[in-house]
């Protein structure tokens, strides 16, 4: 018997664009095969790229599907198995894999669970598969799972009884922290208990709001380790078989990143992919001389290098000459266009135009609004004339209780913080500045008081709880759905429980129509939190 | 056998407020009990509101349906037959019906049939029931089917063979144009073709993006019309069954409403109850002089009364002067607080700061969109300062090519005309101006051609093809999700089908970012068409 090598093709696909991804599965699976494999694996649907949301529902993907299995027919002495939309005459649609060599389909498995939770909407475009499927190479067995299946142990059961060795695992599955060590220890268990091989390919790079990791691997039935392939990175990682161990042979086992490291990864990859796969030639962003503005930057410049990064201070009244020096600091340090506007004129002049309407009114956040959403109608004008996309700065702590100005600092087309806690903001600075010689945050913006600037001495402590209490709410309310009560009796006080979870369901409105971001917790605030904004729910009855 | 009467609760639930709809539903029981009903009708999920969303996750959901319950206790002497999330020991949760006299639960009903397409994610919340309810009152024997249900004629014929007479049905069935015509021609069918009477309750009201019609009714198992409840409006409505003719009486038949009539109904509604059950004290919106925000303010007007719509005129350069006389008409019309606030200064002031960025670039869209954002940012102000919510006067045409500026024009809370393609605006105002003695659009407003006025002798139609033509592309691509190859092929202008499609997928960006408004068609632009914003499908392959 033949001993065997297979490569999982950790692919990026672009959504919808299935001309493209199969060109692309096309050049891999030649340059596996220039390498010696037998097999290659890609993810689930890569064909369309997941997810391929109401693209999944338009009339033509039918003819685009067998345009590109026409064009994968090039491809010679290699088995590919990959992950396509599978439409029958009938009018059902699977979530398949196709297992072809030299253009011959030699099956289909259609996945058999389909997730409908969370950021998942399976139900909504799939039918459920009913069976299984094995097939035979290079005498080995081998079987074929579509991600949630392999999380469903009536089913994987079901196929280890068929006597199967290895099982291949097509996946888009979506990273949230801590998730990469988490799928390996689990199925390094399941592999063990059932006695199967376990290959899991999955997509990576980001998609809208998802991150796709990669962080693709093999384990043995005997419970080691076969290959670890890095996270949020493209490329082909592939494992031998010897048939006279009758295992794997250890391939590439990634070292495991720390927890801020791989935040940090997965959100550079995310700002990377969400610009180049729009066609941006650039973006651009206000530093305020604060964090989220000082971390967005440096992301941005670590995602697109900083020829592709400019960034705008725009001060007025009540900006402190300390931002004004801290933020030329770090775009001198990262070597970014930067620019200084200042908003006095234009605050003035709205003021005037709204005095007749204001009379005397005393100021009240209203005039705090005026120069957030001038500084935003600055920043659309360099982004409409210079076609560089405006990277929106603010955190997951301020979003969730509105501390943030609708079409003021909220605008942009991409919120990089848009899903990371305050707390983890200022561990996500400490960390970066870690990794260069000379740290490229001045310490001084981790260091100060956090501060929106929109009135005299202001902090933001004068309007929120300091952000450790708040985030410990907020998680607990938001990832954790536990209620006031609970909440209050870990030990926070009451009354500032009550306020904060007024504020988050108060501010659904605000959330609805701000930039996406990349999602890393396991509650983001898009897809997976589905609040009406006519919502009367009140946390504390 | 003693005749009955059954009362249909037209009944428009908070979302979320299970103490207020209990306590409602307690008063229209007592009040039905007094009109000499025996038993009471109320809606699909009428406890905890349609859809709640999310909110059906919070584990606290199980203990305020218990106290609700419990609540209803006090009704005595009438059954009720009311929605609920039946939540199991076993985990799982139902979209039920509920069956209860004098406190006591006669039985429970679990939806069979859960719509996961479209508007609806019922398979994220709900399992889906098994077993049929019949029980027998007043020697009549009944049924209950949830919405969905009716429409399966499995689940239909099934329970039609357990011989019962009336199949009473709770719904929280979304309004679509002549949606309320074609559930009584369908299901009258239906009723003959089963032999069964079909007692058809649907929800009322706006909730969110979603409209809810009412337009409740009864038909018989001769398919004969017994009772047509009004559309929009929130009531009892009652039919009693006399067993000597062994059917019920004809009861109330409201007449069929034109179809703009209709929909124009529908948006006052919406924007009624987006409002009020937000909590606003009223509303404000920008006045162009243009046919969108005339009817946007007319409609205002209808679902708020005059005194608390308020409109501001912002003219700038290139503002006709019969923009400005025909906006101060038509407020003085209505008799609505009215301002003018000139926009150069504050267009000047950005220019000036933006100068040093831009040289001498030549003019572009960035220039239209000051324009359009200082107006926004004002109106934001006066909505800050005074508490009014901003309606955006967007219609469904500009949505969907991005004739539209984000931040801009697109400001506000809730976007009245988002699903009315602009054709149907020109009908719509046409249609207002009929129903009162003095039209109160100023007829110039409808026949000058459409402008931004953005720029100096701008038309709409220098960059968009005719209306007309526009909205034959758009329906056909949006509601119809034909291919570009379809619709040129129905004899459009290929360069413009291509340009017009090319706009529709590259603005899903700003779309997103939108505001809500009410959905009329049977495609909106809300929570139905879920497109990828990074997006290569590419219509024209």
């Amino acid at each position: 018997m033949k001993n065997f090598k297979i490569a999982l093709a950790q692919f990026s696909p672009y959504i919808g664009n299935l001309e493209r991804n199969t060109q692309k599965m096309i050049e891999q699976a030649r340059q596996a095969k220039q390498d010696g494999a037998d097999l290659i694996v890609f993810p689930e649907l890569s064909m369309v790229g997941y997810p391929a949301e109401d693209l999944l529902l338009r009339p033509s993907l039918k003819k685009r599907t067998r345009d590109a299995f026409q064009a994968l027919s090039e491809v010679k002495d290699i088995v590919m198995v990959f992950g396509f939309a599978h439409q029958t005459e009938q009018g059902q649609t699977y979530n398949a894999a196709a297992v072809i060599k030299d253009g011959e389909v030699l099956g289909v498995y259609n996945k058999q669970n389909l997730p409908n939770y969370g950021v998942f909407d399976e139900k909504r475009y799939f039918s459920a598969g009913q069976q299984h499927l094995i097939f035979e190479y290079c005498g080995h067995k081998f079987g074929v799972l579509i991600c949630e299946d392999i999380w469903t142990l009536s089913t994987v059961q079901q196929l280890a009884q068929l006597n199967i060795d290895t099982v291949l695992v097509l996946n888009s599955s979506p990273y949230e922290v801590g998730k990469p060590q988490h799928r390996i220890q689990t199925l390094t268990k399941l592999a063990e208990q059932l006695n199967i091989n376990i290959v899991y390919t999955n997509q990576v790079g980001g998609q809208d709001d998802l991150i796709f990791d990669g962080s693709s691997f093999v384990v043995s039935r005997n419970a080691e380790l076969i290959l670890k392939a890095p996270s949020f990175e493209e490329n082909i990682y592939s494992v031998s078989f010897d048939h006279t161990k009758a295992n794997f042979e250890t391939s590439t086992i990634t070292p495991e990143l720390d927890t801020m490291a791989e935040i940090y990864q997965s959100l550079v990859m995310a700002t990377r992919d969400y610009v180049q796969k729009s066609g941006f030639s650039g973006v651009i962003l206000g530093l305020s001389g604060g964090i989220d503005s000082a971390l967005t930057l440096a992301i941005a410049v670590d995602a697109l290098g900083a020829d592709k990064v400019q960034a705008v201070m725009m001060p007025y009244t009540y900006t402190a000459q300390i931002s004004i020096e801290d933020a030329s600091t770090q775009a001198k340090n990262l070597g970014i266009a930067f620019g200084v506007a200042e908003i006095h004129n234009i605050v003035n002049s709205f003021q005037q135009t709204l005095y007749p309407f204001f009379g005397n009114a005393p100021a009240d956040s209203t005039e705090e609004n005026l120069q957030a959403r001038a500084r935003g109608t600055l920043l659309m004008g360099l982004s409409n004339k210079f076609g560089n996309l405006v990277l929106s700065t603010g955190n997951k702590s301020e979003l969730a209780v509105g501390y943030c100005t609708l079409y003021g600092d909220m605008v942009g087309g991409f919120a990089v913080l848009k899903d990371v806690y305050k707390t983890i903001v200022f561990e996500l600075a400490k960390y970066r500045n870690s990794i260069s010689e000379q740290p490229i945050i001045p310490e001084r913006v981790i260091t100060r008081p956090p501060s929106a600037e929109l009135k005299a001495e202001q902090k933001d402590q004068d309007s929120l709880p300091s952000y450790d209490v708040l985030d410990g709410i907020l998680y607990a309310y938001i990832e954790e759905d536990q209620s006031q009560d609970d909440i209050i009796g870990k030990g926070f006080d009451k009354a500032v429980v009550e306020k904060v979870i007024q504020m988050v369901d108060r501010n659904e409105y605000k959330r609805r129509q701000g930039a996406i971001g990349p999602r890393i917790s396991s509650r983001a605030f898009s897809r997976e939190r589905r609040y009406p904004i006519v919502n009367q729910w009140r946390a504390g009855k």
